[in-house]
């Protein structure tokens, strides 16, 4: 029998062209992330159920996750969300720990669906939470942080929108407002949430199907196609400019534009999926025709600590998938240019080269150079070829000559240029070339302001 | 109900202050490794169950693992060790591939066991694989790559030693020279490799138990306690001297010693587990009395990739436990004095001054600062000493009167020291301190020559 070489379905072998490209992601966001103070942790990949039982349901359990007995007959589950894994870890602390905390991670998930694109079974879902801060500070600087992701990407403020809503104020304005019930509210937010994939008529006929015969004649479905219209928060309803959540909003608006970020905007049509949200969420949509789609979003969840039967601490955070953001990346053109890790590579010339070249090697690297020796005694130009292959930029060539001079012949496999110098010259060359060819981050043709040098 | 805090069974949760101390285990390992032109990679947690029944056995995978049916009734198995996922890997693009590699990775495992000390059911170990070198250099390599890391964590050679074998060598010694036959000689390397456990009569009578008669009167038991006490080469048989496999294990031993690898050495006794090493083994000990143990090692495994029906190609590697390593960092007081990585701690003087200090703290982020806020305007002592128990080191008082001085008091919390001074001078001070506060790696009480700076 011959073994397949083929990974699991919907998950992802990362070779290491591709995890260069992850890494270089990650660190972009572990680098704005601590900027601003956050501290990473993690946790197991296996999960009670019961974690997931307390806010989702057993259907999503058994449909959409990987779910299993282990030997000891608990059921466990393959984490699919980091949210209920980071409350538990809180919670589990929740005496102790120094508030506010700032916490993120980059853990990889799994849901069982069919793959498709930027839809894996496997994927890595950075999260960033802020714990312990009720006001509108907390969600100024959660949003803040992801924009600055965004923008550390090179992402121009007119390639993606930050749509904002408060879940208090929907609450309100289908609750008080058009006086729905709570079940009416329910299943209203529901459809709104999916209205942008269906046809309007169809919406209209299930908003309609959902009212009372004396909603109907109050002319409720008027009113909520009008405040669907808002596209500020000044379009609300006449008495709700003082409301306190709108005052929230535009005081969160006001603070972000005051940080440069220009493209965020009230959409009250934004409800997000998850149920634990209780108060202000957002979402960063892509504003490519091609893919106008939301990318990634979060909000605030001031209930899920207090599940585990502790005080409940204020919470907001998001979390953003790997492949939604690597797509955009890809169809804004903002993906870096990427080199091998390994600086140079030693190539060895004359026979039993290998013990003598040793000490020289182990100086370079010494000195703070990536150096991959050639040890299989092959044909120079094969050798060469490799180093191409790897994407190395330079190779080194050593043999009894250089060896005793101590001057060796660097040739750059970009240009085919060669230069021989000592090893200090060759380490300074080298390194230069090694910084200049870093991401590009600088946000050189708009004047984004608060943008960090990463 | 009230919902369990508790991480799943033998895993581990890794609050910011455990993951801190990973990161900087993980981190020296990264850069050790890519110094040799090492390049990272990674592949998903679950792999088809066949995968591990090829060089495994089905008592081992139902016992000792997490397999399970997914929903599509396909064997799955959450990954026990990465050598079989590499393997995979490199046997499916085994034709497009630019040999030599040198690949890397830190992968978390999963095995059903019971926990104990430095056994989890979670853990960690990165493995460092070398494919395409078939000669002694390649064996060199690895084993200098796993010397290195060791040192980069200031190990000292006495605190450890590199024990190292070859399974031909011990093929030709039991085989031809004992005169067993090849089932013999497997149960015999099994025995061997158990030797350390068992009282040595014990051992003898097990040993003696697998002869057949006419191999027990013609002494066999007498040369095989004979050969077991050979210290060195040299101790070996007459006629051993010219054996290639001697030949190699000394050219190696003279190469790593070449590299100032004082304390390699030969052990006969030293088999390892896996069925699937062809040649060279190593395991690098802990030589403290109180600990004396195995902590990692590996081999040259040259048959994997040809499992997957394609050209076979030389490989040899290592992979290192975290659990482990940790245990040894500890009980050797080398484990790294570790801050927060965030530098600075900015409390906000006055009312309403979250808004009014943003540009101010924006422009610390941007000339590289990690500053985390407080937005919580509790009391200044609360929040000195969040400050403090989040270990960070400085902390920066922002009010009105600083904003138009663009003046700030800086308090190092160490000492206490207060100084007022503009954002470039701040900066400068906090990030020469967390330049002096990196990782301890210069080895300054021995001269350990070939020591990367890290």
């Amino acid at each position: 029998m011959t073994l397949s070489t083929q990974p699991y379905k919907g998950a992802r072998d990362f070779y290491p062209e591709d995890m260069r490209l992850q890494k270089a992601m990650f660190a972009h966001m572990r680098e704005v992330a601590e900027r601003f103070g956050y501290e990473e942790y993690t946790a197991p990949i296996l999960e009670p159920t019961e974690l997931y039982l307390a806010k989702g349901n057993q259907e999503i359990i058994d449909n959409e996750t990987y779910t299993f007995k282990d030997r000891g007959d608990r059921m466990v589950t393959i984490r699919t969300e980091m949210t209920p894994t980071v409350s538990r870890m809180v919670a589990g602390r929740r005496q102790e720990l120094a508030y506010p905390l700032r916490w993120y991670s980059i853990p990889n998930l799994w849901r069982y669906e069919r793959p498709q694109r930027g839809r894996l079974r496997e994927f890595w879902q950075p999260n960033f939470d802020l714990f312990g801060v009720e006001g509108v500070e907390g969600d100024h600087e959660v949003i803040l942080v992801a924009d600055q992701i965004m923008k550390s990407f090179g992402a121009k403020a007119d390639e993606y929108s930050i749509q904002i809503s408060s879940r208090k104020l929907i609450d309100e304005l289908f609750g008080s407002y058009l006086g729905l019930d709570h079940t009416q509210r329910d299943t209203l937010i529901r459809l709104v949430d999916h209205m942008k994939k269906m046809e309007h008529s169809e919406f209209i006929a299930q908003a309609d199907a959902l009212l009372t015969p004396s909603q109907r004649e109050a002319g409720i479905l008027d009113s909520l196609q009008q405040l669907l219209k808002a596209r500020r928060l000044e379009d609300l309803p006449a008495g709700f400019d003082m409301n306190p959540h709108v005052l929230r909003l535009k005081q969160l608006l006001s603070l972000l534009r005051e940080n440069h970020v220009k493209n965020c905007i009230f959409d009250m049509t934004l409800m997000r999926g998850f149920d634990y949200y209780t108060d202000m969420v957002f979402e960063v949509f892509d504003t490519d025709p091609e893919n106008n789609r939301s990318m990634f979003g979060g909000g605030r969840y001031d209930g899920l600590v207090g599940l585990f039967g502790v005080e409940p601490v204020p919470t907001v955070g998001f979390a953003m998938g790997d492949a939604t953001l690597q797509n955009f990346l890809e169809s804004h053109e903002l993906l870096p240019k990427l080199h091998s890790e390994t600086d140079a590579y030693a190539i060895l010339i004359g026979d039993n080269m290998y013990e003598k070249a040793q000490h020289a090697i182990m100086e370079l690297r010494k000195m703070g150079l990536n150096v991959a020796v050639d040890s299989t005694g092959r044909k120079l130009e094969k050798q060469i070829r490799t180093a191409v292959k790897k994407s190395i930029p330079y190779v080194i060539f050593i043999g009894e000559a250089e060896l005793a001079s101590e001057q060796f012949k660097l040739r750059d496999l970009s240009t085919g240029v060669e230069e021989t110098h000592g090893p200090q010259r060759i380490v300074s060359i080298v390194r230069d070339r090694r910084h200049a060819s870093k991401l590009p981050t600088e946000d050189d043709s708009e004047d984004d302001g608060d943008l960090l040098e990463i």
